[in-house]
């Protein structure tokens, strides 16, 4: 049985489409238990509307909220009874194996950090969203909030994605490439220079070397190592990007009478492209290197998104990700150990 | 008359489609004169094989050509026989007002600086090409191989980029905006830390702020300062979303009967729409703060794209941009007589 804590309040569609992610994630998983962090009588209303399994989907109440908007290190520190605090109590108490939550991204990064804690020898711990690619998903890593990144941040966010993409997303022996102005190893900025040797001597990795933006949305690497400033601006920019341009074609196809009738035949076909597309298929963001497992889901996720989010939790759990994390900061032993199985 | 020296050897589709580009642009503003430098017995086959204005269009011989793949530097030291050095040192000769070139990005950027030389004051040209938008074009400032920039070269960046929109796109007073991970004015790496309160005490510009990467598509500025490092992503990632997105439309219009009449009827207005998004449609991209100009385009530029490169010039010469440049560089007194004006 794996336990995952959801935060029933966060979310520009909490609690209702939570509810009902969460609800359905029971469902379709019977190995999984639901326990819905939140104001205990709003949560049990939305709850009611829904056919749940009444023995895996319980409520735990918390009585504060997190805004999106508040400084995160006070909220963690102010709101004891908010549902991210309380959620994440669990996971650190081993009442949970899992915390998932749509609400504040600097918040759970915090209480990630602070709460749960990271794995001993773990210097960073990164968050890590699925990224759509011309040819399937690739990792990147670190979209957090902590920017300045040293080299041996960079290392442990490559071998911890590594992990993630081999174990949980099932891609045999994933390509690992750092971000970086030019494919030449002489190329970049300090960090990226210092970092590149450093990745070539990993033994445990599939390194293949730096990765031009332009290559990450063709599919280029599996896992896409940069410092978080740039990997935010990653991230955004492939929403940003998406987002117009799909407008752009919407518009197109609306400019003649010719072309509103070729919309109409062409749209259910495009619309099953498109979704291949769409980040938010993809389920959450792991946050690395936890004493545990926290999954931040997109701000605007709905019941679909809250579901697979909470469906993931079951494959890291399951793949003992934080195991394999643990092992892979031994480099030496765990290096060898890899060559002889 | 404004002259400038074109590249003829340097892109994917040189030098028939420099020489085109070139020959078209010299048809289309009479006050054009165009300098092609490159392997004299070459170019002026290409050239016989259009009708151009005799007047406005003559060949200057350079025997060598820098490759792609050379190290810029030394490419630069080495071949005094090349395109780019020769093009370049008419401009700082002042034999020409301006050089285009679609070859070695790394030796155009050199080049700028080594041969053609800063204006007095200017710390580092960036390289600011315009990027498409849902509204129209933005600026992109530095996108250049110099990375590591200070807070003093971003002001700078903000200041030139800003003349740049206002004088040759027609923006009147161009929202500036430093690319940044959040929008509150604490969040942001040291650099953009560093340089967020210089940009608000700039009286001559309009500066609106942060801008997260996923407004840029949507225009959310004019000029978007950062530094090179995140422009360069910036910049490929653009092309590498659009190019993966645009496959994926033209695929999904291809699953069924359906859909594939659909495309038919679909595809015209739909090109019109795209090409509004493609960058290649607006030009090459200057290297601000030079004695002179120089700009770069796409490697894979065809005759249009050059075309437009060389026209550009125009407007960049008539508004005396580099005198702007100038006179910006002297904060309080420029300020003061923009208050007055």
């Amino acid at each position: 049985m794996i336990k995952v804590a959801v935060d029933a309040m966060g979310g520009d569609y909490a609690p209702a489409e939570i509810v009902k992610g969460a609800v359905e994630a029971a469902r379709e998983k019977t190995q999984i238990q639901v326990i819905l962090v939140g104001q205990e009588d709003i949560v049990k209303k939305e709850l009611e509307k829904q056919d749940y399994p009444r023995d895996r989907v319980s409520v735990v109440h918390a009585s504060e909220v997190i805004e999106t908007e508040e400084p995160p290190v006070n909220a963690i520190r102010k709101k004891k009874d908010s549902s991210i605090v309380v959620g994440m109590n669990m996971v650190k108490k081993q009442e949970a194996d899992a915390f998932v939550s749509a609400g504040s991204s600097g918040a759970i990064l915090v209480g990630g950090q602070v709460i749960v804690g990271r794995i001993k020898g773990v210097e960073r711990p990164p968050l890590a969203p699925l990224i759509p690619t011309e040819t399937g998903v690739s990792l990147l890593v670190d979209c957090g909030a902590n920017v300045g990144a040293r080299a041996s941040h960079l290392v442990q966010f490559a071998r911890m994605g590594s992990i993630y993409m081999e174990h949980v997303i099932g891609i045999k022996h994933p390509r690992v490439a750092i971000v970086n102005i030019g494919a030449e190893e002489e190329k970049g900025n300090a960090l990226v220079k210092e970092t590149f040797p450093l990745l070539k001597e990993c033994k445990d990795i599939n390194f293949i070397g730096s990765i031009e933006a332009r290559e990450i949305p063709h599919g280029g690497a599996d896992v896409i190592v940069c410092e978080a400033f740039v990997g935010n601006v990653i991230l955004k920019l492939y929403e940003g990007v998406g987002a117009t341009l799909i407008n752009k074609v919407k518009g197109g196809m609306m400019v003649n009478l010719r072309s509103k009738i070729g919309a109409l035949l062409v749209k259910p076909a495009l619309k099953e492209t498109l979704k291949t597309f769409d980040a938010s298929q993809y389920g959450g963001a792991p946050l690395l290197g936890l004493n545990g497992l926290v999954v931040k889901t997109h701000g605007n996720s709905k019941a679909v998104e809250v579901k697979n989010s909470i469906i993931q939790c079951v494959t890291f759990k399951e793949q003992e990700i934080n195991e394999k994390i643990r092992e892979s900061l031994k480099p030496e032993e765990a290096g060898q150990e890899n060559q002889e199985a």
